[in-house]
């Protein structure tokens, strides 16, 4: 049988078996988001803590739900307001909140690899939930629970991810979970937002929309505004022209997804966001669904599984 | 039997026996609230999102008071230190909040009619917990309560509002309910702070003090700073000498009300607030109570009562 | 048989029994929270508000994790994003506050006496979580917890309390209770930063390291950064060379402790910090358990010890 291991820091620690374990696992728990008592009491009595060193509102409220509908006590620790500000270091902080013997972690930092640092300080389990450019695995969860509900499977289905590649922590998450799972992937922006090596993690890229109409899903990032002025675009003007994606770019039969919070007018239009084709709402509902089942999986998931055999 | 719809976006939307149910409610709620165990299991389970744009203490804890009292699981979202802060916008924040099934949403907005756009944008049921200058109405329904509570009824109850009228949500959804249960409402302030067309709520107009013992009950809004510094007042000195309430002003017998933060000193003496004719207390308390009733009656209500009938 | 006031606003509250009562009844809920349900029922439906004037980690969730493991709801109030952003006075805040009818008001705040204050403003059980440089018990209770736990008795213990003295809660608090529990207290730091009139709480004073050998046990406080720029030590280069402590500095046996959050590299080493001597991880995890117990004594205590006899 499949095992998850003790954290959930990056889409490489999964299987394509363990993926699929996670999802049928988080099928049962959108069955429990959809009843009137939106609870059951599998964490009764544990402690979660949420450490954003981020602002987020999707994230961290789509986590703390997932905890309170397993009946868990959750600890929000936000970096304005605590003794973070106070320049106490990650470290410390870990190992202050790991006294409180919590159940779980969930980290999100604005450093790369800082979710594997956090798993090297704690007895807790760790979720990475968005670390610096590296990774975002439970947002690709959720994009792969999505995905496979509505398709089936994702067996040879064809992605397309457009946007800001570079600095994308979901970008680098979603093509290891997209390619695992059997998709092929195309990545899409401008050439200064497109990483030299993107092709290492097993797609193809591309600097023009102009062969769109292949994908089954466009996969629209978010654009940072700042990259502006950074000059990695010469302006959001320029850079919707070439890159906003519309309903007219859109072909009948494309599913549009966006990990949100998403600039309207800027990679999306309202039009599309707003579209029939977009299943954004789909994403943050199955977001729910996928934590409860992450935190089930590691806190709770082997021996009931076989119990249950 | 009178039905509530399913938002509270403004007074308007509750006729006489409408709010008469809702505080005959609430005096069951407020029995609760004065219990050692302060809590009920009518909406366990279920998901109750509060999201604020505006800084607030009184509003948000009694709503998130309220809410856990009936045993819900509340999420809160304020724009400091959420995606609200990357230019998200109201739509988006309430589609993906919606993913959650959420019973209900909470709103609050420095914009007017923010709380009848998010009705539109949802399934879940809305209460508007203030939205620009434009209405307060669980504010208006706690004050009608306290007032109710202490005066048997407010027929013929002669009311005053006395302040800055004109940027008050409170005094706008204040005049609507009171005149609505009978009293009849008079409104004091500076020329520059009553609005011109205030009449055509159903109330007087006055701009000085002469005839304040006339007033069964003296409801004093707050005075916001930056009011002087846009000139809508010469100075708080003046202001305080025209129109601050203070003991000496108030005849016995007067009841003093005010919907909080007090400006110490400015709209309210201290000796006035810390007397024995102020109704400040109260009126925080009858918040959790008419709020549990408001969120009750919206999403249990109907069946319920049905059924007691 | 001892008993404790309405109040924990300053260990002069407690005499050595009311001490070793709240430590016993620690350790019971040191044992709840090292079972895998972190939680007993003793304060369900009760409310309890946690009002923080100050950023902080760890005591804000320390208390609000203990009110948790007691089955309480909590509400937090901070002072970004709430009224008191808008200038409300405390006692209106605490008024306020105090209409929820909460079992308990656990504040902090910059000034002194605050939380004295707030004990004449409200029919709750307050708890002092830090005001100004006047106290923090319930730091000083958590430390005598670990230390009785790890040396049995605290009776003729030798304690060090290294740094800044002067602006520092943490050591008034805890030389009362060192000194109360038998233990012998010496204050260390530079001349600047200790008081003239220290001794007058019982202890030693000195502003070398020279003795350090002594002590069994080295509590550092902690350097608030703005000292350096108020001029009360020349850098803090010059401060941890003359007062930091190392490894080098402790000999093996003696105990390390430490409030947090840590300044690594300032008035403790980070070698030091991961050593075997420290027992910082042990403070933090009595702080749950020492704050449930005060919670209870102050709640519940009595009545239930009096069956229990």
């Amino acid at each position: 049988m499949t095992k998850l291991g003790r954290h959930l820091l990056s889409i490489d620690d999964l299987d394509r078996a363990s993926i699929e374990r996670i999802l049928d696992r988080a099928e049962s728990f959108d069955e429990v988001s959809g009843r009137e008592i939106k609870k059951v009491p599998v964490l009764r009595g544990r402690t979660i803590v949420n450490l954003f060193y981020e602002s987020s509102t999707r994230t961290s409220s789509s986590f703390e739900l997932a905890a309170k509908r397993l009946s868990a006590d959750v600890v929000s620790v936000r970096s304005q307001g605590s003794s973070v500000d106070k320049g106490e270091s990650l470290k410390d902080t870990v190992q202050t909140l790991s006294a409180y013997d919590p159940a779980a972690i969930v980290i999100r930092s604005p450093h790369a690899g800082a979710a594997g640092l956090v798993a090297g300080w704690t007895p807790a389990a760790v979720i990475n939930a968005g670390d610096g450019k590296h990774e975002h695995p439970t947002q690709a969860l959720l994009d792969v629970f999505t995905l496979r509900r509505r398709l089936g499977s994702l067996d040879d289905a064809c992605i397309w991810i457009v946007g800001d590649v570079l600095h994308s922590r979901v970008a680098r998450s979603n093509i290891l979970a997209f390619t695992r799972m059997g998709a092929t992937v195309t990545v899409c922006g401008p050439p200064t937002l497109i990483p030299r090596d993107i092709e290492a993690l097993g797609c193809e890229a591309t600097t023009t929309l102009d062969c769109l109409e292949e994908a089954d899903v466009v996969y629209v990032l978010r654009l940072q505004q700042e990259r502006m002025r950074d000059s990695f675009v010469p302006s959001l003007r320029e850079y919707a022209a070439r890159y906003q994606i519309t309903s007219a770019r859109l072909r009948p039969g494309q599913l549009l997804m966006h990990p949100g919070p998403v600039n309207r007018g800027v990679e999306l239009s309202g039009e599309a966001i707003d579209s029939a084709q977009a299943l954004i709402g789909a994403q943050v509902r199955a977001g729910v669904a996928v934590r409860m089942a992450v935190l089930y999986e590691l806190l709770v998931g082997v021996p009931i599984l076989a119990a249950a055999a």
